[in-house]
Parts: C-alpha cells; structure tokens; sequence
C-alpha cells in the first residue's frame, strides 16, 4: 500500500511516521509546497520521498489531504478529478481538516463522491510544522468520519483500517453536526485562548513583568494561543455561524460573572462557579 | 524549628511535606477545621499532628495560614494578636493567599505588623483539598513577597529561607501591584475557563455526546474551571476592581473576534492570531 500525504506538518508528518512504523504503507510519499518544510521533511525522514503532486497522485493508493481547510476544498475535488476512470480502481482521498461542512457540500455531487472519505482526527498540539511530528499523536483519541454513507463501502472500509492502525476510536455523524460539536469543543477554545493571550499582551506593555508571575494554570489556559493563523483563519470563517453563535453565548457567561463580580454577589458567584465545576464529572 | 499549618489543603498540605521531608521543619503540626480533610491529613501523615488552634499558635515559631482568603483577611490579625508580648520573641505569621492588598491594608498599623510576612506562592493545580497535596509542587515556581519592607527583617529573612527549602524564586512587589498582576495572569484565566465551562455544559444539556469529541486542547483550556468556590468567590471579590478591569478588556477582545468572524475579514483575523501568537516568545 502506497500512501501519499499532501501537507507535512504535526497532522501529515505524524501520520506519515505511524502509517509506516506501523505497516500499514510500505511506502508513504509526501507533497509539500512550503521549501523549508519540505526540507526539514525529508531531512527528518517523515516519508520515503517528497515528490511533486501528480507523482503522489498518480502513485498513491490512499492520497491523504492534511492541508488548511481553505486549501482543502479547492484540492480535494481535483484530486477526485484526477482520478479520473482510475476512481473505480481504488484509489482513495481523505481530508483531515477540522471543518466538514463545506468541503462535503462541495463534493457532494462529484461522480467520484463515493472516493472521498471526509474525516477529522480530533488529535493535535498547539505546535505546527514538520517539526512538531511525532508518533502516537492519535493514539486513543476520537477520528470523526463525516457523512460516511456518502463514501463507498469498500473506501470508507480502508480508511476505517488506516484510523485503526492510528489507535483512533471512531465516531460517525453528519458534516453538519460535526461542525456544531467542534465550535463548542475546539474551535471556542482556541478564540478564548486568543483572546486572553490579547489582553495579557496589552497589559504587558506598561507592565514588562507580567509574565514572572504566570503559572502552570496562565500557560495551560493560553497555550492554544501559540496556534497557527493558517491553520485558523479558514476554519474560523468556514465556521462563522456556528462559532459566532458559540462566542455569543460565552460573551453572555463573562458578563455574569461580571455582573456578579461587579454587585460584590458572593452567592451568585458561587453558584457560577459551582456550576462550572460540573465539567469535573466530564473530564478526566 | 516547628512550623503551624492552618488549612490542610493543595497548598497547606503540600507545603508540609517538602518543610519536613528537606530538613526545614523538625516538627510540623496542622489545623484543619473541616473533620473529613482533617481525618484525611492525619491517615495521609501530612503533618506529624493535627492540633485545636491555640495549641498550634502556641507550639509553632512560623504560623502559615493557607485558607481561603476572605477567612485569612479575619485569622492574620487574630494571630499577631495571639503572639501578645512573645510577638517580640520570634514568632512569625505567613499567609499563602493569592490577593494581598487588602490582608495588607488590615494589619498595616497592627503593632506587631513586622511579624507578618505577606506570601504568595504561585504554585497549585486544579484540585483542592488534603488529597491535592503533593511534594514538589512548589519546584522552581516563583514566590511574591508583598511589602516585604513592613515585615521584621530577621521574619522576612526566616520566611525567605523557608521558601528557598521549597525551592522557590523569590520576587519582591507591592501588594497594590501584586494584585494587579495576578488578575492578568492568575485570576483572569480562571473566570475565562469557568466561563467556557459553562458555555459547553449548556449545550451539553441537547447534545448529550458533545464531550466525546472533547480533545486536549480544550481539555487544558477548561481545566482551571475545576477549581474550588471556597478558594475562588474571596479573590474574585476582594481583588473586585481589577478583576472587572481586566474582564472588560477581554470581552472587548472578544467582540474584535467576534466582528472579524462576522465580517469575514480574513486579513483582520490573521491579524488577531498573529498578535496573540506572540505569546510563544514569552511561554516556553
């Protein structure tokens, strides 16, 4: 099994290093347009060869689209165009972006549809590159796959195999509902991290040492902050209604707790509190 | 040298073990008025004994008060009280809180103020209670000392070698400015989780699997939103003034994400992201 990953950063490079190590491609082929990347890739040894797209494409047996969802959803109906009467002889294409509601619109009426197999390994740092590969990102976590009836069997059954060797547990839903839960459970959290990485940056120019005092709770709480812009601009935009209506309602919970703050409410901010810390029984 | 720990918590209960396990404490001895964290302490040998109050004030030579804050701002006092004419003999009191302005505004005229050394040892998790303790929880984190000219200085130089014993970078503010600085990097990221806690916990109540897809990146921007209402209402309300300062900046960051979402503006998203990226140079 040939498997041709476009886009070497932590999502394709660590894929790479597992889909080897782990024997489920015999070769992995990677594209990468970013020179520097490119470089460090192939001097790290995520992929047997770096090689030039139609080369992936016309060699691969599973063409892996690790990219900016932007990107994504004008590249994967060319590689299922690329296919072209290939597309009944097996050869498959998946995305691995974090949005799922546009890419599927835009394929959904491809005569190769049945090719594509959309889905979201929900594993990732705030690091990016080739540099921020490594091996057991996946292990244990959730891979969504997205309108998976829409793929054919045979596909979305190799693709099941490939997420199994990653150690990844597999949920099903649609594209939509997909892009509901990962407003509230992803995207958010990165809006938030930003957002307090803003304020804290502001005050820091009056205030040089602000940051001797930051401890292990500031760092976690901020550290999404370090995340791509290329990775998020796309996904905040492709996700716009459903991360607006999110931000909307977190808006609404800051301004009760600064109301109650403000009032010198003790009892309300206890019962905030107190009811924030149902996510206890939630996470481990 | 016997050191008195009232508050057998995360930071009580840690601060006893590393205190006698490095030789710091010859004999340590707790106070804990709630009988399940009290039995606990004593079955986990946190402390050689638990003993009333007025045996540990008269027993101890540093009294470390590590309570919520709003029951520290009342117990300080009462404790320099207590050293009556033997305040001249040595005794210290500590107190571990994380606001320090007020606690410091009500004993500044107190006539053994010199024997209270203001601390905040920026170290803790999530969980609270005897259970929470651990050593090494203060290694390598910093320790504000707050108008630490008010205090005697044999108490300070005491009550520094303590904290060098747990292995903490001393930094000396005022306490104005103290609070300040942790309602940026402390206090404000604990209101952003709560926050965040509650937004995903609201939708929780329709979509029952929506922590399935919950990955770590929102697990560790949510994880502060564990934290205890019994630690958390007095900062929130004693450090109320900057608190709300600092909250208001942040929804105005907030609402910039927001309109720059709703707009579409891609080049003004980047813009955000690429400013809050900054934070990499100042988190390792």
């Amino acid at each position: 099994m040939t498997v041709g990953i476009i886009g070497l950063g932590l999502i394709g490079g660590s894929m790479a290093l597992d889909l080897k190590r782990r024997g489920f491609a015999a070769t992995v082929l990677g594209v990468e347009n970013d020179p520097v990347h490119s470089a460090a890739a192939e001097k790290m040894e995520l992929v047997d060869r770096v090689v030039p797209m139609d080369e992936c494409l016309r060699l691969s047996d599973i063409v892996v689209v690790a990219v900016p969802v932007g990107t994504a959803v004008r590249m994967v109906p060319q590689i299922l165009d690329s296919f072209g009467s290939e597309g009944a002889s097996g050869k498959v294409v998946i995305d691995t972006c974090s949005t799922k509601g546009r890419i599927c619109r835009q394929v959904k009426y491809h005569p190769l549809r049945g090719r594509y197999v959309a889905t979201h390994p929900m594993a990732g740092t705030e690091y990016s590159g080739p540099w921020a590969a490594m091996t057991g990102l996946f292990d244990g976590r959730a891979c969504i796959f997205a309108d998976a009836e829409e793929s054919d069997p045979q596909a979305l059954a190799l693709i099941e195999r490939m997420y199994d060797t990653l150690n990844m547990r597999p949920i099903y839903m649609n594209s939509d509902n997909h892009d509901v839960h990962t407003a509230y459970v992803s995207h958010i959290s990165h809006v938030t991290s930003f957002a307090l990485a803003l304020t804290v940056l502001d005050k820091e120019r009056d205030e040089k040492h602000i940051f001797d005092l930051a401890s292990g709770g500031f760092s976690s709480t901020v550290r999404l902050a370090k995340s791509n812009a290329d990775m998020w601009v796309p996904i905040l935009t492709q996700n716009r209604d459903n991360v607006l209506q999110v931000i909307d309602t977190y808006i609404d919970k800051m301004n009760q707790f600064r109301k109650a703050i403000a009032d010198g409410d003790e009892d309300r901010i206890r019962a905030l509190i107190g009811e924030a810390n149902r996510i206890k029984k939630i996470l481990r």
